[in-house]
Formats: C-alpha cells, structure tokens, sequence
C-alpha cells in the first residue's frame, strides 16, 4: 500500500473561498457576517472536485491513499480572532470529513485547528477532540506561526503548547508542522515561508529538551524537513555544541520527515541522510508546485518516481516508506486500516 | 589558489567585546557611551588572535586565503540606532582592515554596513565608500533583515535598496547576503535564522525583475544557499509557475552559492545541482560549528575535505570553485591578486 501523509483540499469547490471572502468581509461590517450553515456544498460537488483531481493523479501514480487535510494557505489563522478561525476550521474539517466518508479506501482526515495569534492554543482542544472522535482524524497540522510570517508565538518547545501536546499524547495522533499564507512581504508562502518554518520548528526541537517531556509525541517536518537534511552536519554539530545528545536520540524518535522534494537529487540526499524510518512517503499533491518539469518530461510533484529511482533504498526500505512508517507515526490510521482488514 | 570567501573576524580580542557591551550600556546612559576612540588593540595582539585561529587552521586546510569580514552575529544592527551601528561598523570594519594589512598575503577585507532598523540604506554609503576607497574591501555583507529576526525591512528586490546596489555595480563589488543574530526567540541564530534568510533571500530575488535593473549585480548566498539546492526542482517549478524564465538566465548571472555545508552528502547534493560557476568555497571558519564530526574524524567545517572527496567535480571544476569563479564574482580581488602577481 502507498500512502501519501501530505495531501491538502486544494481543489474544494469555489463556494468554499467564496463563503471565506464574505467571512473576511464580514469581520469589518459584523451585519455582514455570514453563517457557517450558509454554506452549501453537494456531495456530488465534492465528488467532482476529488475525482477529476487528487483522486485522478493517486491512480496515474499508484497512490492508495492519502492523509488529507484542509489547504494549508487557506488556513490563514492571522485572519480575525478566534471565533473567525474556530467557524473556518469547522467548516474546513468537515470538508475534508465528507471526502473520506464519500472515498473511504483513498482518503483519512487530518484536522487543521482554530489557531489564532496570541490566543491560548488550549482553545483549539474542542475542535481537535470533535475531528478525532466524531471525524476519525488521525492526525492533526499545527502551524507553528498563526501570525503568518511575523512569528510571534513561542518557540514549540514552550509551554504554551503543551496542551495541545497533552492531547495529542492522548489520542496518540501526530502533527505536521505546517504553517499557512505569509502576510509578511519578505516570505513567499511556497518558496520561502514554509521551508523557514520548517527548519525552525528542527531547530527549536533540537535546542529543548521537550521529548523528554513528552517522549511519544510526534511531529512530521513536511517539505522534506525545509533545509535540514542538506545541513544535516551542521545540525549534528549544533547539537553537539549544545551538549544534546546525538541527533538519532535526542529527535528521531519523535520526528519525522515527508518527501515533498521536488527533484531527484533533494530525495537522493534525503535517503542517504536520514535513517529510513524517519521518512515517510508524500507529495503535496495538489500544491504550490503543478508544472511538468522540462528535464524529466514528468510532474515535479510526483515524488514515487524519485523513490522508486533512488539507488539508497532497497524494497523493504520502500515499503517503510510507502507504508510501514506511515503505520507506525500515525497508530489511529494503522487502527482504521486494519479495521478494515488493510 | 585555495580562496575562502566567507570568514569573519570571531576571534577579535576581549576588549572589543568589552567596549561593545559599554556602547549597548551607553544607549540607555548617554553619559557612559564609550568613544571609538577608547578601544586600544595592538597590532600585536591582533597578531596572535590571528595567528593562534584563523591562520593556524587555513595552514592545516592548506586554505591561502580568506575573504575577512567581521563577525556576523556581532553586527546585530537591531541594537541602538544609525549611529550606534555606525560607530560599532567603523570599528570592526578597521579591525579587519588592519588584520589584512598585517597578512597582506593571507586576508582581504569585506565590509559590514551601519544598517539600522527603519533607516534608509543609503545612510550606509559613506561608509562603504571609505571601506573601498581607503580600506581596499572587494565586497560587503548586506543584512536583509537589520531587525534582527522580526524581518520588517522591504525585500531585496524593492527600491528601498537601490543605492547600496548603485554602489556595489559602481564598485564592482559583491554582497554577501548574510544576517546577524536573531532577537526573536522563534529563529535559532546560526541554526535557523541565517539558513532561514538564505532561502528567503534568494526567493525574494526569484519573485522579482531585480536583475533586470541590475544586470551586474553579484550576490553570494551563503551557508550553501540555505534550503535552495536541496529544493532545486522546488524552485524551478514556483520558477515556472510564476512565468519567469529558467532559473540558470533568470538569477544564475548574478547569485553564487558558497560551500558551507557542513558534511559530505550536502556538497555532493550543491554540487550535483547547482552549476559549478556558480559555486565559491568557503568555510565560515571559525564560525557557528566548531566540533569534531564524530562520523569522520574531522572538523565540520573543513569544508575543502569534501570538495576534495566530491566525485561530481573534475580538476578544472575544484579550480573554479577554489579560486577561478572567486575572481570573476570579486573583480577587485582580482585586480589585488593580479597587482601582486597572483
């Protein structure tokens, strides 16, 4: 089985950005607010937007399955205050919950949180218990920044965050750390602001001590761990300045890296780099990268070509990859699986 | 010829920590602002400062020179105002200075600039101008973010930078794009802020014209150009998405990556992907990681190991990234080197 843990509604019908436009609107005029039961989407639209898109590349490529969330830019958590994000996230999650109730062998969700800057993230635990218990969620993306390129928020290894963290113990569910639209001019979203925040949510990991804190918690780096893996040395010899102990113990039992790397030399450097059961299949398909690549005649997204291409990994390697690591990081989806004799 | 092009002065004696710290007191108490003029070194102990570090490990590397600019985590422009940074750049520019005027054969100096959060760049010129003209500095470091982490300047393709750049194409000269400590507890310094402004500067000048404008431009982007050669198809494909042209016509006239990457799999991955004229080597020695690699035997830094143990580099090409490309990117180097016979 091949499951691809990085995949984002980006397709939603166009009701959806409408209905957040007037949201947006409606901070500044309240009479102007729309309800979230305005909202109206057909399980036929859905149908349509998945099948003509994810779905329909899973197949070309031989994805199985894919953990799916709601559009990482989309998120926005700088947007309004709390109330603003917890309606957006509502409406988001449930989205992405009638997808793999319409397509249950393709998609499992993944809930985005009511995040909101300076907002205590406790207020995010309603929303997250409703997507794991009443969704199936088994995993959750938290960004790291809600302020969206001004980072504002403490670093992850800060208390403020640990009672999301007591939660995801509980649930036994995984993050990915992922963060959403830059409002700050100097980051591009794709190309600069998700990377950065990769590397930093590496790095504040690697300066703490929080596993020792929670030593089951679990953070998948999307993008391929931003610059990490190419610096791989310099972070080993950061730690080691630091008196941490050795990457391998101080973070790869908690942290894992996808393969959101757009060519075969980065997925080549990862492989020889990271120990494989730290690395788990993903493409971000449908995301900020949909172009043919002129030097290969192939998507840039389709990462299984450059696994199945790379000369590092044996069979079984592949199979940690596509599979067995997924399994193991993300216990609930491993859980629906074999409910299902999968 | 063995050229680094990315050493700063980390090794400057005590007293100009000292006065340093009795400028920061003298921003609150005007009264006990130091003058420049009451910090005493003594070529001497430059000397020794030199000879004992720096020297010492270009000798065992077999490294002849080094392009020598102060430390970068000291410039901290966030602190003070203009002419705290321009008392403190003066200061440090004319220890590097003398540092090359004592090993005429082993040092040339590169400029830090008296940047200043919300001040004009402009306000920097005297300044350059005196380290060009009077110094005999082949390049400066320009800090895109002189806040310090909390990136309020405009990027680098705005106007906002324009005169530095009239300067640097009169000149002849290159930037460095490199920041200074982060002020924000989010951005590990040398873990994540500085590979963090690699990425977003390069990407600032991939969503631009500014070459256009500028078509002689030369910046370096360092510590391996951060999380760029690692995402390559990344940025060939938000490249392509943005109708801008191939990366190699669109930036790669005018942006160089230095070799700062700190283990053996990284070097391959730069120099697989990135064109070897564009790659310069450095080593940031003596500088964030200072340890021995555990995996190797040998210092993380020592970067010329790996360019050596590089299998996708000819003769001709370590030529090029030693001392050939270093030429072309600094043509004042070069004009020094060639007016002594080198």
């Amino acid at each position: 089985m091949i499951i691809d843990c990085h995949g984002h509604y980006t397709t939603a019908p166009k009701a959806l950005e409408t209905w957040r436009q007037a949201q947006i609107a409606g901070i500044r005029d309240r009479a102007a607010m729309p309800r979230a039961g305005d909202l109206h989407i057909s399980d036929d639209e859905l149908r349509e937007s998945i099948e003509s898109n994810q779905l329909r590349l899973m197949k070309q490529r031989g994805i199985d399955l894919t953990i799916f969330s709601p559009r990482a830019s989309f998120m926005a958590h700088h947007i309004g205050d709390f109330e603003v994000s917890s309606t957006w996230a509502a409406i988001c999650n449930e989205l992405c919950f009638r997808v793999a109730g319409l397509f249950p062998d393709r998609f499992v969700p993944a809930a985005m949180l009511p995040q909101s800057p300076g907002v205590d993230p406790a207020t995010c635990i309603p929303e997250l218990q409703r997507c794991v218990q009443q969704y199936g969620n088994v995993a959750i993306n938290l960004n790291p920044d809600p302020s969206g390129g001004h980072w504002t928020s403490p670093p992850l290894s800060d208390r403020h965050w640990y009672p999301i963290y007591e939660k995801m113990v509980e649930y036994q569910i995984p993050a990915m750390i992922h963060v959403s639209t830059s409002c700050n001019a100097c980051f591009h979203t794709t190309g600069a602001h998700y990377l950065n925040a990769d590397t930093t949510a590496f790095m504040q990991c690697l300066t703490s001590d929080l596993f020792k804190d929670f030593p089951t918690l679990r953070f998948v780096i999307p993008h391929g761990g931003g610059a990490v893996p190419y610096h791989w040395g310099r972070f080993r010899g950061l730690a080691q300045e630091l008196g941490k102990p050795l990457l391998k113990d101080h973070l790869l039992n908690n942290i894992f890296f996808d393969t959101c790397v757009y060519h075969q030399p980065g997925i080549d450097l990862l492989s020889r780099v990271i120990p494989v059961d730290n690395i788990l299949f993903a493409s971000e398909m449908i995301g900020a990268v949909r172009g043919i690549d002129p030097e290969t005649g192939h998507p840039y997204d389709d990462t299984r070509r450059y696994i199945e291409a790379s000369s590092m990994l044996s069979g079984s390697d592949r199979w940690k990859v596509y599979e067995g690591n997924a399994r193991r990081v993300y216990p609930r989806l491993d859980a629906a699986l074999q409910a299902r004799g999968a």
